[in-house]
């Protein structure tokens, strides 16, 4: 006796297959080629395969029920995972549940997410007005999009203002750009694949935009600028008190944020050839008070205590109305805070790395300006934000600048020199935040630097009264004769006058190392007091995600050897990135994440560090340098 | 053996009931006193008697599964009417279910709902932030307020930006206004009583405005202006000539209209002695041409084949948008059409009469500038449109005018006289709709006026060549010499110059008779084109409602004289009053109502006469008068 088969159409492409008796659609499918969203395998978790089964649907499982909303199983929705072919049956596809071949976000460290974005620009065939149909000019596009699968859609009074010579400019076939819900604008047909995204990381010294095609999934082109606030304080809390101190003071740090993020798109639009008003939605990953300054909320509260802020939600909000120079109906999603200092960077951190997913007891640690600390599993997530101070972004270091051409962004000792390596091999000009790690770490190492963080000097340096190292021998003479006196302080020249771009020699200042040392000293306390809260040892950390907006690759090795970690093996420490504009960029791609982000920000325990007495005698400890490793 | 009974708590004011096992929580609560919002009476098909039962809640019923969404039931709500007791239990009932005993819609001839406004008014104490309670300020509201029932509201970005200055101010004890989902304002606490929204019914000639008190559901005032868009054209299509000829047509229209509600508003919170600015809300209906122009929208598709509107649907609207002077965070609530002559005040009038939920075939005869006409059953409902002109409304009536002082509204033939009531009993200064109506019937009634509408003069009138009624005997004297030639017209005086308070008499003129004859031949001519395409005889019809902004009573046996209606029995006929206006005011008391205005829009059939050859020959047989009855 031969296996009963079925026989399954596959709407809107008419495709065909015969299904053995008792097999799931999303299996059928998946043999089939037909791909469909599917994110968990078909455990019934995601709720991403829905389909609509138009005609006898069967009774909803309990999955169905408990993933599916009681309107869409009213409308013949189920899960793909759910349904077992059990007799001849059409099923339509919808067009949110569609799964292209390469419709994957692959770029950098964030992890694959399907392609689902918030924004669809779609191609649609209206018929004309006539007697016979009289649909208003509204419905009548509504109905077609519902046609394409994207039924329940609005339409704002603004935009039906401009639809009847709209539609018939278009000769009734538009591109409709839908945000969410609405229809924001008609585009010609033909333009029905300019359609994009930018993911923006708003850091208190560094911002960065990613320009992605929604319709692939692809980052097109990257682009990063100072945060021009800089200029008013160069950590959240300066900027804050000159916002109390300043009338129309957040006024002016708005404008400066908003004009470098639409010299951003600028140039990401110029890089990627289109124009900007493709650009229809921008996502915002950014700590809570870069995120009330670009939205325009009181940051007050943020600052004294008890720091409250004005909103820890996410915001939807037009782009006209935050002065952004994209699409002028386009839309601005802020992802959402999880308290006053753990912003929404440390949400996108979250999604980027998929701590929230994980039965590993792990540990991740965004490296800006603040500091957050993620501790924990998929039950439990703990955060914390700690005062790093932005010397890891090249400022208050006295040649420190941002990751661009001329930076050196590697030091390794050889011997008895130091190698160093410039980025785009150019001639130095300064020390961005990898080079900064690897020169003291280097120093370290040659014993120049000791573990209180003082600088030994050669000839004409300051008296040095600590003990030395004991495994250390003598310095290299070679090194320690680099060891110079400058404007009245100790710096290590790292690059002489003869070597670099300016005609200045690139120094590390004894300065520089005690803005390190706080630096890190504050992470590594955090660290320690996550440890203790969750109520873990250092061993019990399966694995260390180290991100930040660093330009370049940020070695373990290193960071373990300024004590910025505690001790571990190097195999469990790893570098991500900027995993917080890798959040950004997967909320851009997948509208479904921002579920998971609203979740985020109410699930995830907030450690306020400041309030805990024993926190000022850990950041003492920090501050030290480990003994330098074998 | 005693009966089995069960302990309930009802939440939030914790009346405690003790209620025999098997009982439902809605039969239970009812005969407490306790008033759940049911006006189905507990079938279970209205969804109104939400509960949360927040321990062990029963399985959903059938219908729960139906009438509520997924996430409802997640969210442990239950209707009422499903759940029956069987042991101990806690029931959480929310705000929306509640209803206090006298929160009815009763005024005018609005069937009666229940008070479940798209406006909420909510007093909330919150806790102060603290160093153990650091929710944003946002975050803390929305928490309040689904504390009192009122869960998955949102925040504007707009309402953030004042809100942590007016928490301070108001001490963490706001009265929030929300309108549909969005908090959009705080007030003091104490101001929590003054709720109000307004029903607009945007005639083409007439404008009425109803002051609702939305805590209580009552009418607070009303008041009405004429249609300053008048002076443009007296029908709609005049008016969007007047749009396509004149550059800024469209908002001269649009900003006299609103001009002109603005009147009104400022005269309802006059008589009521309220601020506009807590009028959060309202509800319009209109007109598909007057909904355009309010809400800024092309109108030239209207009125050219194949007469299309630029939307159909219902739109929300910021008050500040259209210019509306109540708060600034309000909105307008516009309902939906039915087609591009079929409009909102046609889904206003089915609504308030509620054929679409009657068994019975119904007429209802909205008689304005456009006489709408609707016909039907629970299952069918058929909808036209007729040019019937402004003559009932008193413009092209040479001495017509509104229903104000001074108006004749009520003419009767007594023996050879004609006995006059005029509004408040003044000296006459014009005719009104309904007076005009009498008029003419008491004319032909004294044959007066012929079958086909000639004047039949005294002395000096001019000569008649068409044969008399046959029935009628000689005119009485005292009558013929009434009838006057004036400006070159025959006219017949109703009040002469000396009992005026103009020192103008007050004639019906010829070219009067035949503006009623047109309007009210065309709305015959629409009823029986209906009749046909629904398939029924006059007689099936089981009752006749007449509709229309007539500010003073319809009598029903006068529309049967002039022939306005088919010839059926008095018994069958009601005047309705304004179930236009009626409807708007639903709408604003009941927000569920907007989904049925929703399914009316698509559901109602929409009849185009224009487009059948035999309308013409319909029109010119209706335009006679029927002979006067016994």
């Amino acid at each position: 006796m031969g296996e009963r088969v079925h026989r399954v159409v596959f709407e809107p492409d008419g495709r065909t297959l015969f299904v053995p008796d008792g097999q799931t659609i999303l299996e059928a499918a998946q043999r089939a080629g037909v791909h469909l969203n599917a994110p968990c395998g078909g455990k019934g978790t995601c709720s991403g395969c829905r389909v609509i089964i138009p005609h006898d649907p069967p009774p909803p499982t309990e999955t169905c029920l408990r993933e599916l909303s009681g309107e869409e199983i009213r409308r013949h929705l189920r899960l793909a995972c759910q349904v077992r072919v059990r007799g001849d049956m059409r099923v339509v596809i919808p067009e949110e549940t569609r799964l292209g071949d390469q419709r994957i976000l692959t770029e950098g460290v964030a992890r694959a997410v399907p392609l689902a974005p918030n924004v669809r620009k779609v191609a649609v065939h209206l018929p004309s007005p006539s007697v016979q149909d009289q649909r208003a000019d509204g419905e009548r596009l509504l109905d077609g999009l519902a046609d394409e699968g994207l039924a329940d859609l609005r339409l704002d009074v603004k935009v039906i203002r401009e639809l009847p010579a709209r539609l018939r400019d278009l000769e009734f076939h538009p591109a409709a750009v839908v945000i969410g819900r609405d229809v924001v604008h008609l585009d010609r047909a033909t333009s029905a694949d300019a359609c994009y995204g930018i993911a923006f990381d708003v850091g208190t010294t560094t911002l960065v935009g990613y320009l992605v095609d929604l319709t692939t999934g692809r980052q097109a082109a990257v682009a990063s600028r100072a945060n021009p606030q800089a200029a008013y304080g160069d950590d959240v809390i300066a900027r804050i008190e000159f916002c109390g101190r300043q009338r129309d003071g957040a006024r002016t740090l708005h404008g400066l944020v908003v004009g470098a993020l639409n010299e951003i798109i600028a140039e990401v639009c110029r890089k990627a050839a289109i124009r900007p008003s493709v650009i229809y939605e921008a996502t915002v990953v950014g700590n809570t008070t870069m995120n009330h300054l670009l939205l325009r909320l009181p940051v007050e509260g943020i600052a004294r205590a008890p720091f409250v802020a004005a909103s820890a939600s996410a915001h939807e909000v037009p782009s006209k109305d935050l002065g952004l120079r994209m699409h002028p109906r386009g839309r601005v999603y802020t992802a959402p805070l999880i308290a006053s200092f753990v912003g929404a960077d440390t949400v996108g951190v979250i999604l980027a790395t998929g701590l929230h997913e994980d039965d590993r007891l792990r540990l991740a640690i965004d490296i800006g300006t603040n500091g957050e600390i993620v501790l924990g599993t998929r039950s439990r997530l703990l955060a914390c934000s700690t005062a790093a101070g932005p010397a890891f972004e090249g400022a208050r270091i006295r040649y420190g600048m941002r990751a661009a051409t001329g930076a050196i962004d590697r030091v390794d000792l050889e011997g008895e020199r130091l190698a160093l390596h410039t980025i785009d091999d150019a001639p130095p000009v300064g020390l961005c935040g990898t080079g900064l790690i690897d020169a003291v770490a280097a120093l370290l190492e040659a014993g120049i630097v000791s573990r209180s963080g003082l600088m030994r000097g050669g000839a004409g340096a300051a008296a040095v009264t600590e003990p030395r190292p004991s495994e250390s021998g003598a310095v290299a003479p070679a090194l320690a004769q680099r060891v110079v006196g400058a404007d009245g302080e100790t710096g290590f020249i790292l690059a002489g006058a003869d070597e670099t771009q300016t005609g200045h020699p690139v120094l590390l200042t004894q300065r520089d190392v005690r803005e390190v040392q706080l630096a890190k000293g504050a992470i590594a306390a955090g660290i320690v007091m996550m440890l203790e809260e969750f109520g873990a040892r250092v061993q019990d950390v399966q694995e260390v995600l180290l991100a930040g907006a660093f330009g370049n690759y940020l070695r373990p090795e290193r960071a373990l050897a300024i004590g910025l970690l505690p001790p571990l093996p190097t195999a469990r420490v790893r570098f991500v990135g900027n995993a917080a504009g890798a959040g950004a960029r997967m909320l851009l791609a997948s509208r479904g994440l921002r579920r998971v982000a609203d979740d985020l920000s109410r699930g995830v325990e907030h450690v306020e560090l400041s309030q805990r007495p024993e926190f000022q005698a850990r950041f003492a400890e920090a501050m030290f340098f480990p003994v330098p490793g074998p």
